[in-house]
């Protein structure tokens, strides 16, 4: 038996996410195992680093597996997997045996997410489901201001889904940068070893209401204090949302 | 008589170009023609600044038209209209009334373009259609230093389509700047006052010839010297080009 390290790309557009579900629902997950059973015969268990949500897309989203027989070249078992994986928009790009201990989720330090601002008056045909669409305009600066008071070690319950089954709410959060891509473009880019579920989207949600002056930074610090999901804000669109990597 | 100036995006992925062609051929100006007379029973003639092939993009294309009927709610308009161009990837995002004697192309001061590749080992799901991808990793100072060649007055004979129309092949080009995007993104930003046809994207593919290393500065001189389309690059691919903006 050896283990195996996959990194991968997708589009979260078309699945209902990455964890497999019954079909005919499509899940990031269940795509690729079934391809690799169509190459291989054999069935694997596909374990994601994180279990992005249904529409949230990934740059860099790393998996683990383990294999029966051993996979002699790992170039052409990419190049096949990806010819299976069509029309799928799921590209994995490395794949590398690892140690028996080694596990996508639990052995990973950190996740970083970004996520996409498209912040102007009209739609973009070109980034359509790649961005959240907002017209107020934000203030980049202020936004920050408020992302620095996330920062750090606190109780995150104001900022997960009341659906969340982690058994504590305390998170730490590492770094929360937010720039301009391009003129329209804002990205909000959040590293932390670990995130509860739909906190990315609250965050995010929080801090586009203080830069479009719903929120003052004293409103955040009581929705953090709060430790109260109905006082936070709305969860941020999906398709805005991008895994963009994962530390070991 | 009114005549309006129209501000659009496009994916130019389903399209065989801007120019109307017999029907079923999808065009970009025949969509938005097709439109505005679903919406207001006149059929109105689009010019547009650039004629972008078949594949090309536009984050910032204009256009104009007359009308016979003066617009009175230039937001609901346009409102309209995208309304009537869905399922197309077409957004306007402005319209407004000009002196009669504006042309979209022939008012047109400068046009700028940007061309986008993606430059590492495998493709991306992410930007599928919308970049050229490009595996030999580019020098992207030897680039510039190429673009810098090709900068100013020139015979690009060389550089246009051999169905090119144009009676002279003299062109200046003012800006050629070729920046990363992000890790593994190549911008290539060229602005002049007018170009010919495939000019850009001749220039990308030859620029890329000298960033992987398959041309010399001194290649691209002679290239350019011999005045001669069989001597120079191919064409780089549609998909990595956006017209964006056009200045007047």
């Amino acid at each position: 038996m050896a283990r195996y390290k996959m990194t991968l790309e997708y589009d979260g557009t078309p699945f209902s996410g990455w964890q497999r579900q019954a079909s005919p629902i499509l899940s990031v997950q269940g795509c690729i195992e079934e391809a690799i059973l169509k190459l291989t015969g054999k069935r694997v268990l596909l374990f994601g680093a994180g279990r992005t949500d249904a529409g949230v897309h990934a740059t860099r989203q790393v998996a683990h597996f383990d294999s029966e027989i051993k996979i002699q070249d790992v170039n052409s078992f990419i190049k096949s997997v990806n010819f299976f994986l069509r029309p799928y928009p799921i590209c994995i790009f490395e794949v590398c045996e690892v140690q028996e201990d080694f596990h996508a989720r639990f052995s990973a330090k950190s996740r970083s997410y970004s996520y996409l601002i498209l912040n102007r008056q009209h739609i973009s045909v070109l980034l359509n489901q790649k961005v959240w669409h907002v017209r107020e305009q934000l203030d980049i600066d202020l936004m920050q201001e408020g992302a620095e008071i996330l920062k750090g070690f606190h109780d995150f319950t104001s900022f997960r889904s009341t659906h969340c089954q982690a058994r504590s709410a305390l998170r730490t959060i590492s770094t929360i940068k937010i720039t301009k891509a391009e003129p329209d473009l804002v990205n909000i880019y959040i590293n932390a070893p670990s995130f509860l579920h739909n906190q990315v989207r609250i965050i995010v949600s929080g801090l586009k209401n203080i830069g479009c002056g719903e929120w003052t930074i004293e409103n955040l610090k009581k929705v953090l204090d709060a430790r109260d999901r109905t006082m936070s804000a709305a969860t941020a669109p999906a398709c805005g949302l991008y895994l963009c990597d994962v530390e070991y």
